[in-house]
């Protein structure tokens, strides 16, 4: 009998939905990018996510507060809108509500969902509350919108595209990591910043717009959930490319260089696999850099030159330091199974 | 420090939702009905509504099948589509998955979600998939449309308006009640009747259509799926009105009738206050009665007029069967907590 865990997150989602062929004409993206697309009128489409966070699987109530969960909650769901050039207007939450949640902790946890909303103008448009016997959950969809023709999409890359990521890699898998242990050489400065980079994440949407805005010809974009590694993937698979990372390329935030080099963490694996940074991924013709370069300095973002896509054959691999090159193979998927 | 629990589901919401006040200009209805409404096109709304069943709350592995839990999850969300005149068209489902969850469980589960999106032309569109730690949950969000103007609503009943259900009360409630205890003197195909209507219900789609077509000036529409009396409160609250509803009108199936007689059963409780009916229950002014009849005959599907809307003094009243009048008051919600 075939195991969920053997099918992982993703292979289960291909084999649940693959019966379903029913599209409406106006669908314009379906299952397997970081949104759906309809078109709902001649100049905008409608997107729309589902994200559930669920207690002991995705957050610990002991390590986060209840007004940082609502910001995140919200926050990676806005990732989602962001990952395709839209803009986020409204959500439905759906609260299960377990026996030892007060109404204080869900007054913080709305708290931080109204933070959110209104730093992003997000409009509380309905929901469902429901008990759950044991475990606290909280699912958020999440509507937006984008122009029609700036859909950014997972599927475009192509061979000789240079690979850009927002920001820095790492630092929230690092600030996991360091939570769960009380004994690191670390600054208290370093430890809040890398901490808030995991609890708080900020959505890059000033960098999505900005990109949509622009004239640079954005040919795959993504957020990054699930690490580096795997969502590049998911990008190349839709695209039917391979792609090559410079290791010496990988942004770094400063506490997080400083605190693996001070307790000598290999960095590698938070910055390809960690998971949870909500940068976002994207690829454009090399004649577009200078352009883009240019739109980000003027907005002070954060944007780096990683990698480039190639072709199918070489797959996804890193060059690294040393020169060597090493395939980075796919998991079946961040396995919550 | 107050609790959930007396707060209730409704207090709960409004204390949650009460600082959210943005709202955009071309957002047609937001909290506190059936779905939210927004307008994407000069022609058309877009629906919006989410709802969560979870393992042991809503329903128990030992009780319904996968694929009827699939049908139900799909089923109660097309209803509250149809609560407001809508056509559903895309669905997006987060399922939470325990550890005692099968592959095949869920190959089934999805059965059951096929065939009730095949059956009523609906898009699978996205979702997400997580490990739960000890319960199964599903939460489906889904979309629908309506043309401008044939939205129906909650609000807008008016004094006098006729009172009218679709279908027949009380047989969900009362087959969950007989599913539980061994001892009934109930035919097989009676039990099966009232055992499908609680765990495969059919969302009036049919009809709601027929009324969005229709001439009928329906003023006021709710699905019953808290129970008559619940939901005919929330008609009565945004309308500003009260009502009065015969009890020797409450339409009952031949199943129900004959399972509460020959079982010494008060049929008032499962009618009043059963939950899970799915029904229609709308409102609309006298002189369009006579079209609604004809329409609703032509289509071969069950009406019935129950009651009248009465100035709000009158609150929400039984007129019972010995002529006297009993005030039928609201709970606090189908409490979880």
């Amino acid at each position: 009998m075939t195991k969920i865990k053997d099918l992982g997150e993703f292979g289960l989602i291909d084999r649940l939905s693959r019966n379903f062929k029913h599209r409406f004409s106006n669908t314009v993206l379906s299952l397997g990018d970081d949104c759906a697309a309809y078109s709902a009128s001649p100049s905008k489409n409608q997107l729309v996510s589902t994200d559930a966070l669920v207690e002991d699987i995705h957050f610990k109530l002991s390590t986060i507060s209840a007004e940082q969960l609502g910001k995140k909650a919200i926050a990676v769901n806005i990732s989602d809108i962001a990952a395709m050039g839209g803009t986020p207007t409204r959500i439905l939450i759906t609260l299960g509500i377990s026996k030892k949640i007060s109404a204080p902790f869900l007054d913080q946890l709305y708290k931080g969902i109204h933070k959110t909303c209104e730093l992003y103008n997000i409009e509380l448009f309905g929901g469902d509350t429901v008990s759950s016997p044991d475990c606290f959950f909280i699912n958020v969809t999440i509507i937006g919108e984008t122009k029609k023709g700036k859909l950014f999409t997972r599927k475009g890359a192509k061979k000789g595209d240079l690979i850009f990521t927002t920001g820095t890699l790492g630092d929230s898998s690092l600030g996991l990591y360091i939570q769960s242990k009380k004994k690191w050489k670390c600054s208290a400065k370093s430890k809040k910043y890398l901490l808030e980079k995991h609890l708080t994440p900020i959505p890059r949407l000033k960098e999505s717009q900005l990109l949509a805005r622009s004239t640079c010809k954005i040919n795959s974009m993504i957020d990054i959930s699930d690490g580096l590694v795997q969502d590049l993937h998911h990008i190349c698979k839709q695209s039917g490319t391979g792609a090559l990372i410079f290791e010496e390329k990988l942004p770094q935030s400063h506490a997080f260089s400083k605190v693996c080099s001070d307790n000598n963490l290999n960095p590698a694996p938070f910055i390809l696999n960690g998971g949870e940074d909500y940068e976002l991924l994207f690829t454009l013709p090399a004649d577009g850099a200078k352009n883009l370069y240019r739109q980000f300095e003027k907005a002070e973002a954060l944007v780096t030159h990683i990698g480039e896509i190639t072709q199918p054959s070489e797959k996804v691999s890193l060059l690294k330091k040393n020169g060597k090159r090493e395939i980075l193979r796919q998991s079946s998927g961040f396995n919550h199974f």
